[in-house]
């Protein structure tokens, strides 16, 4: 028996031109592809794929059937959309695999990089990450609300730019708001916020209005969410949207006055 | 005249495999190349390509003289490694915009995103970040010390992964160790810490160490740091090294024991 493989693989925001080398020639190379259909649904048919598509919210149990596949000797590919190590499967791979048979430890288990949603969305709005920026799920599916605001009011605080995943679903169709109005406490009210729909996918919006705006703004499990720092600013423009960029510095009398 | 254009490039980490279709497009549409000679040294020679090679730290110069070239009617790509929307050029174009020749905000300015040097150390070392993550540039050259300080205390309390970009230089020799410093009163001495050297390029080197070792640990201008959260996880792996990831979950009780 060939030894088996497990390769996470990012798709980037869903357009096939932000797939990367690396990651389509990883796709080529799987005998079994394992992932949320959605995201399958991105991958050429070939003759002698294997598609083991399943629901969103398993991954564990999507990542150990991927790992008892490799186990058995198949290359298999697990994918997920943007890239797998930002709120995505290859976390959960590795929660299932420390869990697991620990057989799997001698698998050869690689992760191949995407682009993630929030450097699509920045990279359609102009530069609203070019200072110092963090990355929050605001899901509670996986950790408690209040552990979510704590960070949030620190990193607002702190003055970062605040990139949110996961910012609302039907099942949690409140979280997105509490935490704009927990952003009106720390920013200004013409703070520029992003909204940004699936990047790269033919249904796209790009939406940058004021945090004052941004609460009543609609929002759905496609979009990213990206809350400007204090510096960050809109460059208007005529007849097109502004673009929206934080400045690389901070001065120190900018900082004292916050 | 035809309308200039200008598209800043991200290149990813240095292999050509993580460099995305869409960023190989723009660069083969480029009629003009701009940017920090290493980076310019990435793209290929082709009958036509003017190089417009500048040194390191002169960003808002080479973003204006790309902006100038573009105005006169020329195809500029700025080339940036990475994300260009990442500690790198993007946002010094859009600077350079701002204060400069209003004419210049009617240019066709576009931004193509790539993969950061976090997301590509991130992949090889498993799912670092995994959870909740912050990226920080450790440079003082654009913000005071004291900034970059109370950011970093305010991720490290509220227990998100930290990336640290511009850890170190001949001119910042002591900012790495300093930041180490404050990250151990925060965090175990076990917590994983990773240096990723290069990643992409031959010489590529990654280094998984306990915040206790990790102060005594070399590190040049090409490391990323990544600092784990308080979750953050070690999979020992016999003849290989471990693999490291961050726990999606949070629970209630781990964050209350903090």
């Amino acid at each position: 028996m060939s030894p088996g493989s497990l390769t996470v693989i990012g798709l980037g925001p869903g357009d096939p031109r932000y797939l990367t080398p690396a990651a389509a020639a990883a796709l080529a190379a799987a005998q079994d592809l394992v992932g949320y259909a959605p995201y399958l649904a991105r991958v050429p048919e070939r003759p002698g794929l294997v598609r083991h598509a399943s629901d969103n919210r398993v991954e564990v149990e999507r990542a150990r059937h991927a790992l008892a596949l490799a186990a058995a000797g198949r290359r298999v590919a697990v994918v997920s959309g943007g890239d797998p190590g930002v709120f995505a499967m290859a976390a959960a791979v590795f929660e299932a695999l420390e869990a697991g048979d620990p057989a799997w430890r001698r698998l050869a288990v690689t992760v191949e990089p995407g682009i993630t949603a929030m450097l699509a969305a920045a990279a359609r709005a102009g530069a609203p990450l070019g200072g110092d920026f963090c990355a929050l799920s605001l899901s509670d599916n996986l950790k408690p609300w209040d552990v979510i605001t704590a960070r949030l009011a620190a990193v607002l605080a702190a003055d970062l730019v605040v990139a949110l995943y996961n910012p609302i679903s039907r099942a949690r169709p409140w979280q997105l708001g509490a935490a704009l109005d927990l952003a009106a406490r720390h920013r200004g009210p013409e703070t520029p916020v992003i909204l940004a729909r699936a990047v790269g996918r033919p249904d796209e919006a790009l939406r940058v209005l004021a945090l004052r705006e941004a609460r009543r703004a609609e929002a759905d499990m496609a979009t990213l969410v990206i809350v400007g720092a204090s510096t960050t600013r809109l460059i208007p423009r005529e007849g097109a949207a502004p673009f929206v960029y934080t400045p690389r510095s901070v001065a120190p009398a900018a900082e004292a006055a916050r």
